[in-house]
């Protein structure tokens, strides 16, 4: 490996303590003169007809400056906008509501109190409907409709519509039905995932302001202003320079951030209060109305040898998109994508449908639809491997992806690194080791990831005192501004502390892309790298200029471009930035975008130790190892967090963490109280092992690390549980109360 | 003259509505989380040993959270700084007070009024040394010491220290001793002039937090954000990159913000305190302690031949620089070396001082030290007139500087620019003609200018959907966005409104030049179009790659480029951003820096028609015209708009504005109420008449524009008040008192 000076070092984020000391300015901290603040009114039913709406007492309350409904949201454009984003929603409901939650009106006025005293005076009539909380059922033909004028959408919208079927397609490779013909047993389950909420601690917040001109500038937590700044634009049907995103700090986001939440209605009581508007949200409105992870249901019917060896499988997925559309149809399209897993399927057939409900709808959460199928697929292995008696590893290191195997989308493997990432998870349990006590069990869970691609663009500037800014609108979400710092100060050879990583607003950055799908190292990595190479070939080329040396005989090391081996002759980088500007009237400063970067594969393989309570159900997770190939660890502490992140928020889902709805589709635990994320005290100490196949066109190698991890927690406990009191839960969170049903069940007590 | 498409323009300030509707963003606006509010104390001696300071009682006051004083300040660095700012004073006062208002200790607290109230709990014991008011009696020997130290300073602070005379430098062109031998009338005048107050709208407010690394981030109203960075970096011995600047919309500058007044006080109290601190200053602290114009004292001798021919003068002239050195030096210079006005003067001398007292420090306020000077020439060229009897029009003619003359600082001319402009001027209120009625009279006042040369720099960048973002430091003091987007849109082929020019903090920006010395359009000009030619360039290039063609025969226009005179092959800028980046990996960014660029020289003439009063004294002004040589009108509105403004500055000045002191070095009208600015009743409507004489290198030719109207009024009122009533007022304001004892003298009445 190459003698790195900045990048493969665990350097501490420099976000860090502003961070954890509430330095950091989050949405919610945005104050702007004359502000007024937005509550929003919702929807008390699943799905209803709005009569009337009477707002007169709201806006005779003194202090009340704006009351915005339906009628002053702008017509929707049904359409695919940014991030695969299906807008089939009114900002604020018109004529129907389809969820408990929707917003229907909202209020700004001098304070928070008197909006929300101003939404409890607007009256609305509703006349309810028959409401549909179940995808199955929502998917008969007879089923009340949810979008009346679903086919009068805009064609974009996708294919398939029928019903509340929103989006449907299909998918084979191979000749599926000839190889369940051919396979010895032939595995049919049906797995339920319920919808689970991000819980990132910062709740969405907006502060719009909109000018004469009607230029709108929004203030918002988000992973992407440039999406963000797409959608609003789409929203209000305004040219993209008539929307300016200023990306505050955000307080995590886990893909929930993706899309937009409340922004737009903070726009609308801006606009029509002509005073700039901050809107947040309380934690409960969070889990009423913003993105959680879609709830599934997820057929997987799999053909094996009695060896082992599989042959065939026939999934089908549906996604319960709630009232509206968002990211469902991608959702459902990776989770179908996803399906065949780590595995060498060589015939496979996937059904992605996106249907609608009168639930809350979803989005985007790490790894958007693999967990749900990683845990049906892995759950699976495990049921395969116990029916035929084999070693539940031995069963994944059969079939396990390795050198030559084509992957469901068509790529071929040059190494078998699966295997590489598999046995290390495996040992960092001590797999077939160590005698268990009683009611314990061990489980694995695997998985892969495509590292996709989005734009980016990043632009650095050298300063006169020799250090360096890099300028784009990149959202630090996951410590990006130090992965970039490193990056910088690997390729100008100058210590990090020289390097000052800004985000901007989309009017003044390049485009910059997500902070999500992984591949915010990947892409502005190598945006920051083209920069840096930039400035760096400007830099020797004056320096050989002014130094009467040739510039392959030149090295930028130390602060000063300098005679290779010599310390004789040398400029430092501010005296070039001094001669550049004075003899040049040039600034030294240097610009990357990346566009087509290939997609790369990457694989991940955890191993975790529980203990079940046979009396009470519930789970203790004893141990947990995880390991992936990250392609080059450009911080290993960084990405350390990342996979221990990935890990807690999986075993939550596996364990505690659901929606609970009750007949009306009214969510019965909306608080952080009854909505149970795991605390330090649920999880043991997560052991980390990273694997380093570099990826051809990562930066240093590196690939995207933050989703990955997140992919097999769910499976590896639900095998682990069934490893340890032999019952086997289809359905997370794998609750005590489940835990002890099934017990009941197989052991009649 | 060639056929502009957006330069040449009037295209209204972009920024005006957003300012006359309080929707800009101005200092105070700045809130941030946990923000505090600071207080200062100040002395109310004007010369005292400080005893003791006791904050106890301040720091037990509930919510109180940081106090400082004199002992929490860093060790002064005597030195030059930023703007030929000359750094003699600690940012809290230690051991000794020099001035009524000077800053003794400050307060934080959790609101303006808690801290208020701490600032009359700390109790300061001060023992009052003799104070020095008069700069004359100031430079005496055995004056009492302001600055006992001073000969400890830094040697950079300038010659010709002694006693309280911190600077002195003479200069001599010619032989004046024998010029005078020749002439054969001598003129002998001394004028005084007092403290004048900027009196821009938006008081100094600044904001300031320090991370945990000790990086400082200050919002502030400032005129020059790289400066403000300098002089904060400066004053905490920190590296430049240590502090960062945000500049906010600014409410008025005038010169007077571009110094650093309070942020250096937030910056105390926020590391102090371990919070954002914000400072917003009373008027009534405005006038205790800001940077207003200097006092002076000019004594003016010139050598004339009976025809009026100027063959010497002598010139002593001495600034007032109040209890701190601040720009004193660069003002004593600038009104020395101005000291020859428009005329050539072909034997000259001139001694500049500058004087510690007791009074508040000064600072630059448009046209620093010139239009003290202006008053001076000005009112002897008159008393020179009417001594000979000539018509003072045609002692101008006959003396002002014309082609192939030389300029004081040896420019050779190449046209009679200032003949045509004084021409223009005195038309304008048709000098010579219409008989006056009683007492009422006309006067001519005249100036030159020369546009200074700060280095500058601008990033632009096209954007995604074809528009283009200007990003930069500068601050708009002057409707300067305006004037860069006309720019960008002339040179791009654009409508100016798909031009946004944004103006980011220091962190970010390129280096920017302070917006003062009537500068920002010739330098900011310049690097926009360098920037303009770079970002061109690169698509011509692409375009002419794309439809294969060559570029010469292309042209960029109506937002595309187009195969000149054909409409058949073209490609939008959103089509060409588009290529670029997706085929090349560049975005399509152009960024100029300006450097030394050469000075320029401009001529201004005005002309006053007023009443006197001669029972009140009252003046009024009743025609006024303004002529000025501005190279190229980039927006001649803009332009009007600034000549109009420095009229009434001027007439402010000539007629009411002054501090007034006790005889303790108390101002007894800090107020606007009591410091009289003039209204709208006040003034007449201004003609203005712009004469365009290309400068060889400034944008399309323009000049400075902003300083120069405000150097002639105060002549152009005093001589025509003695045209008007016979009598010769040496000291302005030239209040209905001072005429009507002027009067009194006279006429014994």
């Amino acid at each position: 490996m190459k003698n790195y000076s900045a990048v493969g070092k665990d350097i501490p984020r420099t976000d860090g303590v502003d961070k954890v000391t509430g330095r950091a300015k989050f949405s919610d901290d945005v104050k702007l003169p004359g502000m007024l603040y937005g509550k929003v009114l919702r929807s008390p039913h699943p799905h209803a007809k709005i009569s009337s709406i009477d707002t007169r007492r709201a806006r005779d309350l003194p202090g009340v400056r704006a009351v915005v409904t339906g009628e002053d949201a702008p017509d929707i454009r049904y359409g695919l906008v940014a991030f695969s984003l299906l807008c089939d929603r009114h900002i604020l409901a018109k004529d129907k509501v389809r969820f408990v939650g929707e917003s229907v009106a909202a209020v700004a006025a001098l304070s928070p109190e008197i909006a929300e005293e101003a939404i409890d005076l607007i009256q609305v009539q509703y006349e309810p409907l028959p409401a549909l909380h179940d995808p199955e059922k929502a998917m008969k033909s007879d089923a009340p409709l949810i979008h009346e004028d679903i086919n009068s959408y805009s064609p974009e919208g996708g294919s398939g519509r029928e019903g509340n079927i929103l989006f449907s397609q299909e998918f084979e490779n191979g000749d599926v039905a000839a190889a369940f013909e051919k396979s010895d047993l032939i595995f049919d389950d049906t797995f339920h995932t319920p919808v689970v909420h991000q819980c990132y601690l910062e709740p969405n917040s907006a502060t719009a302001d909109v000018d004469h001109q009607g230029k709108v500038t929004a203030w918002v937590t988000t992973q992407g202003s440039f999406g963000a700044r797409d959608l609003l634009a789409y929203m209000f049907n305004l040219p993209n320079d008539k929307v300016n995103v200023v990306p505050t700090e955000i307080g995590g986001g886990f893909g929930g951030k993706l899309g937009i939440t409340i922004a737009p209605i903070s726009v609308m009581l801006a606009k029509k209060a002509g005073k700039p508007v901050k809107v947040t949200m309380t934690r409960e409105e969070e889990f009423l109305n913003s993105m959680p992870r879609y709830a599934s249901v997820i057929q997987i019917k799999t053909g094996a040898r009695s060896d082992g060896t599989l042959l065939a499988r026939q999934v089908k997925v549906i996604i319960d998109a709630g009232a509206y559309a968002s990211f469902s149809p991608a959702v459902a399209m990776s989770a179908a994508m996803g399906s065949g897993g780590p595995y060498n399927i060589p015939n496979l057939k996937a059904a992605a449908f996106s249907v609608y409900t009168n639930k809350t709808p979803g989005g985007a959460y790490r790894a958007p639809g693999v967990p749900q199928m990683a845990f049906a697929y892995e759950s699976q292995m495990d049921i395969i491997a116990h029916k035929i008696g084999m070693d539940p590893l031995e069963l994944r290191r059969k079939n396990g992806l390795k050198k030559g195997d084509s992957t469901f989308d068509g790529r071929e493997l040059e190494k078998s690194t699966f295997k590489t990432v598999l046995e290390k998870a495996a040992e960092g349990i001590q797999w077939g080791g160590k005698p268990k006590g009683a009611n314990r069990g061990k489980g694995l869970g695997c998985g892969q990831w495509t590292t996709g691609m989005n734009p980016g663009g990043g632009l650095m500037k050298l300063n006169e005192d020799g250090t360096i800014s890099i300028i784009s609108g990149m959202v630090d979400l996951t410590g990006s501004r130090t992965i970039l710092a490193q990056i910088a100060a690997e390729e100008l050879g100058l210590p990090i502390d020289h390097i000052n990583v800004i985000t901007v607003d989309t009017d003044t950055a390049l485009p910059a892309p997500l902070s999500g799908g992984s591949t915010i190292t990947y892409n502005m990595g190598n945006a920051i790298r083209l920069a840096s190479g930039n400035v760096k070939k400007k830099l020797l080329k004056l320096a050989a200029e002014k130094l009467g040396e040739k510039e392959e005989d030149l090295e930028v090391k130390g602060g000063a471009v300098k005679v290779i081996d010599s310390s004789e002759k040398s400029l430092s980088l501010a005296e070039l930035s001094r001669i550049s500007s004075e003899s040049k009237g040039e600034p030294i400063i240097g610009a990357g975008l990346t566009h087509d970067l290939p997609s790369c594969l990457t694989f991940v393989a955890h191993a975790a130790e529980v203990e079940v309570d046979p009396e009470t159900g519930v789970v203790t997770v004893l141990d947990y190892s995880a390991c992936q190939d990250v392609g080059f660890a450009i911080n290993p502490m960084s990405v350390q967090g990342q996979i221990q992140g990935g890990v807690v928020q999986g075993i939550g889902m596996g364990l505690t963490e659901e929606y609970i709805f009750d007949g009306d589709g009214k969510i019965l635990n909306p608080s952080f109280l009854d909505y149970r994320i795991p605390t330090s005290a649920d999880v043991p100490k997560i052991k980390t092992f990273i694997v380093e196949e570099a990826s051809p066109k990562g930066p240093y190698g590196a690939k995207g690390v933050g989703e990955p991890p997140h992919v097999p927690p769910t499976p590896a406990i639900a095998n682990a549980i069934y490893d340890a009191v032999g019952v086997r839960v289809k359905e997370f969170p794998i609750t005590p109360e489940k835990i002890r049903m099934a017990l009941k069940e197989k052991l009649g007590n």
